[in-house]
């Protein structure tokens, strides 16, 4: 079952609870949280007392994917702030096995993301600890990015890592550009959890805009 | 005139728009923003992005505290976010003129902020420069701390130097632990915007909170 | 057609323009720049306004190699400059797909560099974006180095990588103790932008070091 | 031949120098120390004066594990200081081919450390370079904790490497959680080095300890 | 009365315990132990598990100097290895206020450190909330240096700022050259714990070279 | 007597030697080299390869500026390459006085800058050490900028601390704006060695710059 998670950072951030819970009501599954540090990033968002905040509209696991350097640092004030699934830049990370292993024994599900330039090789060690993997498939920083045709294929190469090792758990994220024409392509690639930021959030009926995603991808 | 300036890091993250309606409707002078990177402070907050959102919410200033490393990088993002005022901290700043016009010639407000262990001493060469020195009467990084008494006698240093100076328009905010018992201790000793967070958003009713902080000050 | 590219590193810096147009005269193919900060190797040499005050003493490409931290920041001012080529390291890149557009985007050709301990595969998914990938055959920072025999091998990895990718057009330079002796191997590997550093700047007569170098390279 | 190597880091601090020699008397191999700077790792246990101290009271190796951030400034500290080997981590070095050289030039034998998140893959330029692989079997930083058991794939696929490119003297250390129970597995995996730390410091009877950790390993 | 604060920079770190006892036994106040990361200071010498050893072979109060960045990452961590004292530098804080109170708020009392070229100016505003203040009498980093004149003005200057505000159980302690001859300067400044490193554990008999140097000072 | 210290920042980078000739026979006292790291400051510049090449093409002392972070790394490069002065920044150095005697103990001389927004009172304790005192009369990075004139009252309080402390011989150089109008005030305020960038290299008569702004101070 594919899994559509609206990113707020295209969310009216002056009044995220009622966005959170229209995307909720619309039918989304997750809610995305792009936490950015203006250092891993250049761009700075929100961080553990926005998230604390919109924990109380909504009962979506909040999937927050932390686009910070050192994200050790932040890891226990995000979970006690709600978060349900914690992920971390593998190009962040010196100790990666380390730090999955910091969210895990939070009780907080697990996931490693890579960026664009990012081979999937750097997952090899930790891909049987993780419950999600985060293909980037813009350079993150912004919303509103074009998608990269090029990110399909380590989609695919992912998925068959996963499968070869009878991980078939764990969920491939993708976050960028992600619309109704890309979305069946990321869902035939692998990937099961889509985030949508402008293309649900940027829309006037984000109920529409989820169900027309969904639809895309169809028999999935 | 003493301005009441509530600080958005007490208020409800997840309603910031009516949350900043509700103090301008209850009298408040500006808006205080607290941008924190996790780098320059254990605490990451929030980003140009939630600045440009709540500009829409409110025709009070915007005073942008920016408790980051390198602000540098960030102050044209906030100038265009709709900020009114930018304040960057001494310690965060190794040219500290340059960034001072690096603000003005954005055409807005420039202030510089010192932690609660730094002398006064360091603000002496761009003083002449500033619209608004932020005197931290708190360690910054968290909402809801204790005031440091000592800071007073550095609030009263500061005034005398401007007065000496004869820049009489320059403003002194403190922030950290403005409460009514505070208020008319920081305004005697020479501050004349006073950051209010837990004081403010904390209470129920935010308009009695900023008149019972004003009139704690009296004849001022 | 194999390309020989002096290196500046070698030549008299108190004369720049006339190294660079006594080697454009010997049939130097491009000028190679070394640009080091002191933070990503140990030795720090020339930035921007080096690179544009030579440009006008030749007409040929300006070929400029970024041994420096967070390339991203500089990258407008080399474009700006009068570099036809820029060539950021891998090593020295969180984001490098983002690094290789922001290059292309300014209209100049991109380069990735990867260290002798650096392997191929770092390049996997940016091998389709690029223009050149410059392959150290020493490790970079000062000029007079040794060649590392082992590199060869990794001029051959990434010749077949992109033969298999259709990539044909994608230079592969070389950089470190090229000589009459490694010449014809780098070339025989696949490499087909030779940097010349001593061997060029070194000689008396540049020209005929020129020739030597194309010539011990023979029928390529 | 299997060597045992006591980690000093489970050792009595208060008088190393007879810890160093009842190990040795007790039939040690190499004395391993662990030197954290509390950036690469979260701790700081120790630097070249205590290498200094303790070469006095023992003929054993010293064998020195640079858990340090930019190991190429203490390189030369060190090897004054007594080591026999030194070990930087791959994940600390930018320049790993030149730190790999740094070492072998000052007649000490040099080892890359990977953390327990790295893929081997990293190894493949340095390879034929090294002396030692340390092959991280906890997260480094701490003593006592739990061997990793899916390190074990990694050992063997190094051991592969190795025999494949004819690097039969090549030594592969593994690090944490070695025990009677981990240790022959490790071996059988391939590793020829065992570190132990509480395994063998932890323990009243070092002598027997050391011999127990040899005798599960067997026939080897 | 003058307290003589041995520095276990100057001891054989191959049997710290049965060091510190000795200096004890020859009337030893306090043991100083010097704590560098390689990073504030161009050395590595120790950390916890050092101080946590040593505090088991001595009754004497632990006087722990961090010489190492962003210091407050590691209080905690040396309080419960058994500090009684702690001392961070100024020049490594950007937050002083709030690390001196960290380090109170433990229990523990807290010191400020200034190297040689930093004025007493910067400890202003945490003076009155200060245990200790140091003065770094040579730049820290090594044992043996030679002690700095100049600093004798600083010493004065600080005890007399510590006699204008009644502050007279503030400790000023030296670090850096102390001997017989400089001994009763810096007590004649105002400086009442004297480091001694090298003029202790350098010489054969610890007791006497206590003797002495409290000797030098008389009177006091 | 005043000197004359034209800046390469604003010569012809492609002919360097012939520049600084053609200035020392136009009267100039001292060559000032502006060494930029793009770190310390927003732009890369030269190193130490050119300080050496443009030594042999004048007599005068190379006077290097030191606009870098950890200069202290690169001392010992600038004075190989033939630095008579060596200026570091009071902002880049924790371990000031250690730099400055590094400095020394090579035979040069050693002076510290700072930056318009620092306070004189940073050098305090180093100032009997110096041989200059580098007072920035703009943001150092850019040549052509526009004098500050607030700086005039630092050069008079760093001279009147001078003859206070009888440092009758120590340098004050001023950086940035220097022009026939701004000479006569800097050197009234006690400057002895002017800077002079697109002031002197800036124009086509140099000889008659320098003799223009010689003659503007007077009878000085």
């Amino acid at each position: 079952m594919i899994k559509i998670a609206p990113s707020i950072l295209s969310a009216d951030f002056a009044k995220l609870g009622a966005e959170v819970a229209e995307v909720e009501a619309g039918g989304a599954d997750w809610i995305h949280v792009d936490v950015m540090d203006g250092h891993f990033v250049p761009n700075i968002t929100l961080g553990p007392p926005i998230v604390n905040a919109i924990q109380h509209y909504t009962a979506l696991p909040l999937d927050v994917h932390l686009m910070i350097e050192q994200p050790e640092r932040y890891i226990a004030d995000f979970a006690k702030a709600g978060a349900k699934v914690i992920t971390v830049h593998a190009e962040a990370c010196t100790h990666l096995h380390r730090v999955v292993h910091m969210i895990k024994e939070l009780g907080v599900q697990a996931g490693v993301a890579i960026n664009p330039g990012t081979p999937a090789s750097v997952l090899r060690e930790v891909l049987p600890d993780l419950d999600l993997v985060l293909v980037m498939t813009v350079n993150p920083g912004f919303g509103g990015q074009t998608f990269i045709p090029r990110t399909l294929q380590k989609i695919r190469e992912i998925r068959q890592s996963l499968n070869e090792a009878s991980l078939l758990d764990v969920h491939i994220e993708v976050d960028g550009g992600v619309t109704v024409e890309t979305a069946p392509l990321v869902a035939n690639a692998g990937a099961d959890v889509l985030v949508a930021g402008s293309a649900v959030f940027g829309q006037s009926n984000r109920a529409l805009a989820i169900s027309q995603i969904r639809g895309s991808i169809r028999g999935k």
